[in-house]
């Protein structure tokens, strides 16, 4: 194929917006209250001198507020980060993490998978009594024919998204089990991501790890796996929109413990 | 194609990262000072309670600070933005626009092209009192045998994105001319970005226009193509990939004039 | 009496601190959310390199947020400030106003007069529904045998104060009638203040200016006269402290609408 | 004297006002970049529905920018507080202390004493490689004719306000020696202030101590004496006015390792 040919294989494609709007109020884990707030100090208005006029704002949010993704700075056991390295102030700093802060996150340009557990469990929106299981992963990428490869990314669709507008109801949506925190951890994937605000289920101890968000050490820390949180992934399921091309592009914010970011799904149509 | 073949397009790939890093203190238009703040307030440290430890931090940040997408909310002539809806209370709020914000810019997954005319004008960054013409659009294209087509985005390398690092000089280089503006809007682009703080001359009125940053009104207002500032460019222009797939995803900042933004540029190797 | 016995004179004294506690999720009114946000950044840690360290962190906050004092450029009736000044874009600029800002409040240290309402209709906290009305004033100033003279800041205890800690109970507490603000505005007062949110009854129009916060109108566009909000008035209250010195310092934000404040009341004991 | 003359007490008085104003760019200690931030974001515009209209906006800042009071949470010496709490996790935690906040300084209603050295030394401004040492504020307070008392607070002028306007100059203003910091702590007043950046020497180890900014240990960590920064002296000094009524208002919040204030000196005429 040659190089002027490159644009033509996604000439017929199809563009799935995986981020949720971005606005104050919206769900927010306690942690990182209160989210994400915008207000705009320069506005277009008369007498500016010139028929030109500029309107500009200032943002005030938690790098974790909205659809974001996990650094691997961002958690840690023990005291330890991914690869061992311990916390020290040197590494730890007011301004962020002089090591695996967010910036050094390639742009993920890769292979996608989509595991739609709520179709597989027969449900539009799974419970939150009913956490997303290893052998819910397992059947699910059975029936839709898929295997998960080195180096993919795996979404989860649970169909909590669809309750975004409502923040009480979204934040209580349900968790995937540190079973399948693990599976996925053994098949070497570069990220995984769900629709719900913590990927793990939130508020329990894990009886194995003993630890809260057990997911988030299994992945994060023992393994470098990114966490991608809060996605919008009801399209994709809609249209079985199982095997794409996945492009997730972190803000290289020096030294942030994650990033917002607008993930997108690219099909051939 | 099957679609199985899908990701084997990009098998042999190379990503070009197109963001300068973002920290306090880069360099940022008077307008939108302080730029770009950080701070951790979450920690890894001892007696949490658990193994599992969690830090975060929170942004307070313009968004047009370093490498970002201007929305077409971000400009009005008289009074009046892209497509001539007038500037009303109702659509310029406290908390941003109800319409044209950046949550309304598509995830652009498109050809780009790479202009670079310092190598055009044998120097490895232009003076700030060079502008970047009409003449100079024609004659690097010629050079570089592209055409820019309908929906594409093109970027012009002027050589200032290694002057990073020294703000003042950073914000003092050069700009592109009303003239070469005119000349991609007449083309029907879909994007344009530089590797400067502003696209346009600043400081200067355009004698046609009568309006200071002239490409912000050509562009945005009246031709509704979108302007990326601050990128970073030298990459691409040392391995001359002047054709590629472009992909920028603006976050969904409801109501913004504008998302700090990681774009990049991905060719098959 | 002698200079040297000018503390004398306060030898003996009760100040009662009129202030909110200041921490996030605190009652706010809509316009101004999320209202006060406190992060600490830098921390107390070991391996710092010497005995010392330091902590200390971020605020976000809008100015109109807990006990505030507003200031004259807060308000416009007819885009017409305090003194007939029309609202130009010199005036009021994207980081505040040229005139009429916060800082041109000069230190508030004045005769303070309470007016407990409450007390006077016999009650612990007043309904939302019974406003504060201009016989309410006159009625109670006869009962506690003060007089309100010019200069002075009048304070009005609701009883709302003791609703701090349920923002919603709190938001909706009862205000002041358009009747009593211009019975104090005839009085020529210096300021006036509330154990409330908004001084005015929210969320009416009032039926004889045709705007909704009447007294806003009455007292700071129409006679100049600074407005307190969110006072703790429980104590002095309960000790019938009803005549004291009042003293308020604003923070000399440059062109800022208002000023997070902590006003306290002194009485000789 | 009766209750009902309280008022003339200070019925011929002068208050001076010392805090420096408050503006995005003012001199900040590099810790607490970027200092403080205002932006405007509700406007007085027309077509909002009703004559009445309001302009409000958010306020972004170190709590230690500008005219300040240190809380005693803000410093600690080998990971000990004042009173010798050792500073753990339930103390300090991501959003302030939980012990020895700004909210536990009470409204400081006291004498206050100021201490001219620049005058004591014959110039204007001292520079900074002189300190204000032992000597300088015993001389001057004999010269003075003043005594230090328990429970006063000591502000020391050194003419490093007026440099306010250029910050490179201001911040490098001279400090306040150990030695000094010592004496005042022996005299056990409840808090110091100066017109420089951080009371201190800065950039200095001392060497009995072995820290930089010794005085914030011996005052804030082992005296629980308050220090407050960047106070405007140059009225009061122009006036000799060293003995006067002191009043500053630390805004509660919750947790907080400082406050900005505003500052008087009240004096009667």
């Amino acid at each position: 194929m040659e190089k002027e040919q490159l644009f033509d294989v996604f000439a017929q494609r199809r563009v799935y917006d995986l981020e949720q709007p971005r606005y104050a109020g919206a769900p927010i884990f306690p942690s990182h209250a209160p989210g994400f707030v915008y207000t705009l100090h320069r506005r277009h208005e008369p007498d500016q001198g010139e028929a030109r006029t500029g309107a500009s704002g200032m943002i005030y949010a938690a790098e974790h507020s909205g659809t974001h993704i996990d650094a691997l700075s961002h958690q840690a056991e023990n005291l330890s980060l991914y690869g061992g390295r311990k916390v020290t102030p040197q590494i730890q700093t007011s301004t962020g993490f002089t090591e695996l802060g967010v910036e050094t996150i390639e742009p993920i340009f890769s292979r996608g998978v989509l595991l739609d557990v709520a179709r597989y469990r027969g449900v539009d929106c799974i419970e939150a009594d009913q956490p997303v299981t290893r052998e819910d992963l397992e059947a699910t990428s059975q029936q839709q024919e898929v295997t998960i490869g080195q180096g993919d990314v795996v979404l989860i669709h649970t169909g909590n998204a669809t309750r975004w507008k409502e923040p009480a109801v979204y934040l209580a949506g349900v968790g995937v089990s540190a079973g399948a925190s693990q599976w996925l951890a053994d098949r070497q994937v570069q990220a995984v991501g769900a629709d719900n605000v913590a990927w793990d289920i939130v508020g329990v101890i894990d009886p194995d790890l003993n630890v809260t968000l057990p997911g988030h050490v299994i992945l994060l820390v023992r393994h470098g796996i990114y966490i991608i949180e809060n996605l919008f992934l009801e399209d994709l399921a809609r249209d079985r929109a199982y095997e794409f091309l996945f492009v997730c592009l972190p803000l290289k914010i020096q030294g942030g413990t994650g990033s917002p970011v607008r993930p997108i799904a690219v099909v051939r149509t």
